[in-house]
């Protein structure tokens, strides 16, 4: 374990023999991850681009450096044990540098590869025989229109990145997908049909190197505008048989792709089956819940997971969850409404992200659980989101 | 609220119009109160004496300055908007000055002035008609001798402080008397009965400037040699009626002694009823289990009372939760043994306190809470000991 005489006190665990995790990122899930790091006991520092990031306002153990730049990656290396993430950014040439230079980068760079290119992803899954929506590289709008061949909508998306921090968009027209083609000139992309699914379910997996591997029962995940709003654990009438089948998909997707660390799959249920639509390799918001509602926070588990650690039971620790994601409305005195949603509904967890209030940005969310007494899951839903949307609006939205 | 524009970055939330804490210490109490504010997205700021403390380890709003001198505590207030506490150290007037400053001191002055004196909180209690074991002033040998009237063990404690970090002396003869006395030169001391008692009990309340109130189950606690080991939630077998009594009497005194955020009392439970052994106003080792075991831990409850935000729900979130210490042994190299203990019982929760391991010293806490299968606390305690147990020598103590 690293033991450098230069390291400072703070962010570094006192606990003797305990490894230094480094996580390359400061927004909420860094943050989130604090807290698992404080009980644990661990040393965790985080890589943050400016002090005012949500995860830098709170904790001691933060540089301030650029996670582009490969000298500030080692530097920021050279104090940790482990190196992890909280966003797919980091340049794919540094981390596997990073891993040539004996730096231990979990999930590998070889697996992070699939969360920073689409099309190397869906390639990879049709390999493995998994199923996912139809899809297609596309250059140009004649590609588009043929893959499309009359039967709109079709999703594009962008294979690494996007603009107006968006990277999927769906085109109801071929004139919106012209669109969408010439705002993001330069970009690659690629088409996937647009699935009618029944609903989103997601599933978290997590993998330690030694392959032990956990997963957190699957959840309902509500979307709108393309920005997780809802989830619901355990996913509400989700057939046991459909379930196993999505715990197993995780688990196989871990050990192919040689994650260690958490592993979120986004799946589409249709009548026909499940559809895997997207993967990240970290803690993920579907997994928010995790927190109050099962017996270890997704957030304790990836640091459990990269440290070799016997993972934390992922059972539930009630009969039930919602998660409601908080978004910056116009009004940015949030603050104020604390009293009212604390009032109306002591049941609540409240988790704010300490970020700006922006119309639409996700700056926090609610957890509310359920107890024996009160597990329906429409009951949970809706308590949580009155409260989320009360923190933004002051009323629901669609009134 | 404070917006002071020398006010740094770190350790202050961008929640707009979001508060900031003050908590005046730095130990566990103050490390677990961090994982609440990151919730919570409010400011929150530490006074600690030295970097390397438990709470300053982690926290970026970290202070390092003297909480005797009234001059560091100024500074400290000055960029907050509420002043609480993680012990009971800082002088009675320099409270008072603060207070008088304009200062939010929380619980006030007044409050606290009891938990620094324990013969002036027996002379409150006496005066509310609150049943408390037989107790007197003691200056010498003589009227230690005269308390006892030939009936031994006599408990001698220190009226404030103590030495040898112990503050309580179970004499089971006038020779120890004589020995803790006079090792004790310069204390003042009062003597109590020493109580038969069947087992101990906590209550832990926690109330607002605006006198709303809150009280977590009553729990049973195991003390070893003066120091917590165990806690039970809630308490097992306690008749429904001493609990309502246990409660209300937490209630009573919240508002008798004007006590803003959490107040801990600690119980004997004798046939003849219940007696008060010993009062704190800050969160407590008895409330430990709500960080996994109850709706809202006492450390977000105790940050909403000072903050007068509504409660939190103090109901039970699990059947049931234990929770063991976790104590320095001879081998100080903890993080070993994690393996095994996290690999023996996947749904222990671990929380290490990041310091320095001493013989004896509380070092950490595990948490075990049960489920519609698992509820006997019996068996509940035995998980929670026996992980504690391995983190300290690998064995039960006493074997």
């Amino acid at each position: 374990m690293t033991d450098s005489a230069d390291t400072p006190a703070q962010g570094r665990s006192e606990l003797p023999g305990a490894p230094v995790v480094g996580m390359v990122g400061a927004g909420q899930l860094a943050r989130m991850t604090c807290q698992a790091a404080i009980g644990l006991g661990i040393g965790f520092r985080i890589l943050a681009a400016a002090a005012d990031e949500s995860a830098a306002q709170v904790w001691a153990g933060t540089q301030l450096a650029d996670y582009r730049s490969l000298p500030d990656l080692r530097a920021f290396a050279a104090g940790c044990d482990v190196l992890t993430f909280d966003h797919e950014q980091v340049p794919g040439a540094h981390l596997a540098a990073l891993e040539q230079a004996g730096v231990r980068v979990r999930p590998g760079p070889a697996a992070l590869r699939l969360t920073q290119d689409k099309l190397v992803m869906r390639e990879r899954l049709t390999d493995l025989g998994i199923a996912c929506p139809r899809f297609a590289p596309v250059t140009g709008l004649a590609a588009v229109q043929e893959f499309a061949a009359g039967s709109w909508p079709v999703v594009l998306k962008a294979v690494s990145g996007g603009y107006d921090g968006k990277g999927v968009w769906v085109c109801e027209s071929v004139a919106r997908a012209a669109e969408v083609l010439s705002r993001g000139a330069g970009l690659a992309f690629l088409a996937e049909e647009y699935v009618e699914f029944s609903r989103e379910l997601a599933v978290l997996a997590a993998c330690s190197p030694h392959r032990q591997g956990a997963v957190y029962p699957v959840v309902q995940t509500v979307q709108r505008d393309g920005i997780c709003r809802e989830v619901i654990a355990p996913a509400p009438g989700l057939a046991p048989g459909r379930a196993a089948q999505a715990a197993e998909l995780a688990l196989r997707l871990a050990a192919e792709l040689g994650v260690t660390g958490l592993l979120a799959v986004e799946l589409f249920e249709t009548p026909a089956g499940l559809l895997v639509n997207e993967l990240a390799m970290r803690p993920h918001n579907c997994g928010h819940w995790t927190i109050e509602g099962a017996r270890t926070s997704q957030f304790e588990q990836h640091l459990r997971a990269v440290l070799d650690l016997p993972l934390g039971s992922p059972a539930l620790a009630a009969p039930g969850a919602a998660m409601a994601n908080v978004l910056g409305g116009d009004d940015g005195d949030i603050y104020d409404r604390y009293i009212h949603v604390m009032a109306a509904d002591p049941g609540v967890r409240v988790h704010m992200y300490g970020k700006p209030v922006r119309p639409g940005r996700k700056i926090g969310h609610v957890t509310v659980t359920g107890d024996r007494d009160h597990r329906d899951p429409a009951e949970l839903t809706d308590r949580a989101r009155r409260a989320a949307s009360y923190l933004r609006w002051g009323k629901e939205d669609g009134e």
